[in-house]
């Protein structure tokens, strides 16, 4: 699992941060690329990472401003043009279809793999057998979301040692005690899983949040993460600004992060407005709150291991 | 009078090339910008030029394709957040309000400047005061056209030798005699213009194709054009795959600005497919026809001067 940043900029591109755009790099887990928000020329930054538009198979779309959606017709056309064939699935608020649609109906666009598009509400919840995939509502002055991506726990290693005490050889036999609850052996003997297993290995939990104020009121939703990326538009200093425009600042979502046991944080969708030794200040700033935290780059990439 | 090549690739976006989009650079004459064609990313060129998104007055739309209109949303939003305040007009085929309406209302953009979007017809006139601008149906598979430009011709110079004849002086009565069919002098004589002023000088005239095949049939729409931008999405030995795609090739276009005294030919929308030594023998082979051929690179100006 690793996460992409390709779009790391607030509302419109500067030569320095483009528009909104993650990339979560399942290709180990799934085979596929899952995008969070498309804003204009993500298929143009993806040209310049080793990501194949082919391998996208679900993109999730936080709201509907322009900054997180214009680069969504384009991307599907080319995945069309590149040969993809596989289906993908688009995950966003209401107003999400038509917006597609009317895009590829009046280009004349006719994809080449079948385009579900299915618009989120509050209760969302997905099960792609190894992911959960949930959302919750966001505070930004248009319907949005913040989704989190919760993996299944894996069962743990067989313990060699334990099996050998039983006098249980390494073969073809031990796939078959693993993968079920009791095993006969050719004596026999029944071999119960629970006594030759490992703990579970704990699923990774990884929360991307839309644009929203008042980062504060999703301590719930965020908690444990391995994982937090959220938005920070603004600077503390510039609070007022942020609440106006429904936008968060480095020292909330820090405080945040710090409340609920995150293990690292990633700001991003950071304004133009702090460039240089300002924002070393920014990323300073947050880490009086929480040390662990990373300020997005365009191109940055984050492994996310399993603990 | 300059043309600046923001995108010159054909579908989707490479490395070498961006999408279609043209700007015509017009601060000189009207004090504004023109653009032509706005594929996805167009904004993000500009970035890279001195173009100034506020200066951009008027956009035309040869056809509906994404890789020509993809970027018109982002590129208005974010002149709007750029403090752009005087009116756009936008000229394009029947859809395109449809489009931007939809994609500036499902991304509740409220734009800062009026915009006007009018639909073009096969009898498209737009008289601007300096310049005419007329359009053709294109022959591409969907609704399309090309525009031409002509700058109306202006007044020729006074021939000051002469007024020194009639025994009169430099002085603001030479702005007088210039700005009036005829003129009464002080002591009662009269100067008629005609008399002492020099030929019009004539007005450019570029004509900007969109896509299309069967080039040759616009012979009178392109002749006499002081430049000509057209598409050659395909070289000659690629000529079935220019009529089952509705493009062009690269020696069609040559003799069509052959047979019709074109001054200069620019050949854009170059597929991907040909590059490096194959790219040279393009030009090379186009130029047999026509020896004043360029092939369009994006940030390419071209000025067009007074002849």
């Amino acid at each position: 699992m690793k996460l992409t940043f390709l779009g790391t900029g607030a509302g419109l591109p500067s030569r320095q941060r483009n528009v909104s755009a993650i990339a979560l790099d399942l290709m180990q887990e799934q085979g596929a690329i899952w995008l969070f928000d498309c804003g204009e020329a993500t298929q143009h930054q993806i040209l310049r990472t080793s990501i194949k538009p082919r391998k996208i198979e679900k993109i999730f779309i936080t709201h509907l401003h322009g900054d997180h959606i214009y680069g969504l017709p384009g991307l599907l056309s080319s995945r069309s043009f590149q040969e993809g064939k596989t289906p993908v699935s688009i995950y966003g608020p209401k107003g999400i279809k038509q917006f597609i649609s009317i895009s590829l109906e009046i280009s004349c666009t006719k994809l080449k793999y079948p385009l579900h598009v299915i618009e989120v509400t509050d209760n969302f919840y997905l099960d792609t057998g190894q992911f959960i995939i949930d959302a919750i509502a966001l505070e930004h002055g248009i319907n949005g979301f913040g989704y989190r991506i919760m993996e299944k726990n894996q069962r743990g290693a067989l313990q060699v040692d334990k099996l050998k005490d039983y006098g249980i050889e390494p073969g073809p036999i031990y796939q078959q005690i693993k993968a079920n609850p009791s095993t006969i052996l050719p004596d026999g003997r029944e071999i119960k899983r629970e006594d030759v297993i490992g703990p579970d290995k704990q699923g990774r939990k990884i929360v991307i949040m839309g644009d929203t104020r008042n980062a504060m009121q999703f301590l719930d939703f965020v908690a444990e993460s391995d994982l937090l990326v959220h938005e920070a538009t603004f600077q503390s200093t510039d609070d007022q600004l942020a609440y106006q425009y429904y936008h968060s600042t480095n020292t909330e979502v820090a405080k945040l992060a710090d409340a609920v046991d995150v293990k690292k944080l990633v700001l991003t969708h950071i304004s133009a407005r702090y460039q240089g030794e300002e924002l070393k200040d920014f990323k300073k700033e947050a880490q009086v709150y929480f040390e662990n935290t990373i300020i997005a780059e365009d191109f940055m990439e984050i492994e996310i291991s399993q603990s």
